[in-house]
């Protein structure tokens, strides 16, 4: 098993939380007190890490989020600056890439190594090979994209294939595929008896689990279907936490936020 | 019919050209002449752009070789190059997005505004409220993955899915979802039985097919399979073109083998 996901495992035992804290810097919802200056972006997302680290298991900066605002910079030192002062808590870098070969091996050295991501998010339509340059980083974590919390996650992912659906098998791709113990899956909490067929397929493989707070994900059956004994889930919410609040003290309506959240999800732990 | 595909058709039509040259720049490989500077990158492709403009229906800078080298300025750079001095080629910005809502929104504001691209590439894998965004902006292309040059390109791809390949099912999808004429596919050329199955589901949908060149896919089957009356194919290649030459004329030794490769296409033009 990988170093990614042995951090994991410790957060989620010796932190007790299954909590993860999206980044998705918006800078139209920012506090007026931070004022719009050229690295807002960076000053915003440090202060809520800071007001949260001791919550979270892990946090995903969204890197459209960064890249939109030309702030490749203001996410390479906030991935520095989680490193430094909040080493336990492992980043996935929310990326969704999908490429073969060379280019694949080009994502990888974005990712792994110009942002120092300790795990990143990938599309499995392209197949293995667009996998394989990721699990090269023999430390490092990979979640592929199984069952989406969107909509139009239906288009392709519920199509019926050889007696299962496309995301079963995705699932089930990805268990094949994780010699290294460097896997995880995508889940989305708006579909929770997908979310506990992904767990039987998945054996006790770590899910990241989007969409409860702003998508109406439920935490109860989110849990039910998804948890196993040392945790196995990865449960994200990003804009209910990072918007909590919108005045001078939004770190702190920010930490309230998750601590709630945190509890909410651990009163269904077993 | 977007701005976009009309582009594309003047090219095919008064350019006489289906070839389009993929921008992958890999400094370990380029002319000891260019030199080490921090704008390599740039320098590399504006002579390959420069050498080649006259040649091609468009040029396809692959993003994940410019952020895995920090070079997204130069990125900016060689793109407003393209538009000031080539007007009339459109630029396809491969990057492969796919995500969802307020995110692909970031993707497309990059991928369209910050970096200018007329058109991009996406995955499917999240459904069609992943490619709503890129279709907000009128004018502009994208390409989804359909049927891809590469191995595993069959591990989700060649499922069965109520009696066709999931590929299929894409390019199904993607003439449901393509109301502004704004959408294309990807379909390697490596698999010309496969091109000619999407291209009698795409109707005369342009197609985008790397894998020629140096992954070996046939100029022939490919246009045989895949050419409509306008033209309709979008055929790249990268490696086989930008390091045909390794010496100081490494720009007309491009534009050499960009010569006999679209003589090659046009051979099978009709």
């Amino acid at each position: 098993m990988t170093a990614f996901v042995r951090r994991l495992q410790a957060r989620w035992r010796d932190a007790g939380t299954l909590l993860c804290v999206g980044l998705d810097p918006d800078p139209a919802r920012f506090p007026a007190s931070l004022g719009a200056g050229d690295d807002a972006i960076y000053l915003f997302c440090r202060a809520i890490v800071d007001a949260t680290a001791d919550l979270v298991c892990a946090f995903k900066p969204q890197i459209a989020y960064f890249s939109s605002a030309c702030a490749e910079a203001q996410l390479q030192d906030l991935i520095a600056h989680i490193h430094d002062r909040h080493p336990e808590v492992p980043v996935i870098l929310d990326a969704k890439r999908g490429d073969i070969g060379a280019t694949a091996t080009h994502y990888a050295r974005e990712l792994y190594e110009r942002f120092r991501a300790d795990a990143v998010t990938l599309s499995p339509y392209m197949g293995f090979d667009s996998i394989e340059p990721y699990l090269e980083y023999a430390e490092r974590g990979a979640f592929l994209l199984c069952r989406t919390s969107n909509r139009g996650g239906d288009d392709l992912q519920m199509l019926e294939v050889g007696g299962e659906k496309l995301y079963e098998r995705v699932a089930r791709l990805a268990t094949r595929w994780n010699a290294g113990g460097q896997l995880g899956l995508v889940v989305g909490a708006t579909y929770p008896a997908e979310l506990a067929r992904v767990r039987a397929i998945a054996g006790d493989m770590p899910l990241l689990v989007p969409g409860i707070g702003a998508q109406g994900g439920d935490v109860q059956a989110t849990m039910q279907a998804g948890q196993t004994r040392a945790g196995g889930l990865v449960i994200n919410s990003s804009r209910a936490i990072l918007y909590a609040g919108r005045g001078e003290d939004f770190a702190q309506q920010a930490r309230a936020a998750a601590i709630a959240t945190r509890e909410e999800i651990n009163r269904w732990r077993h």
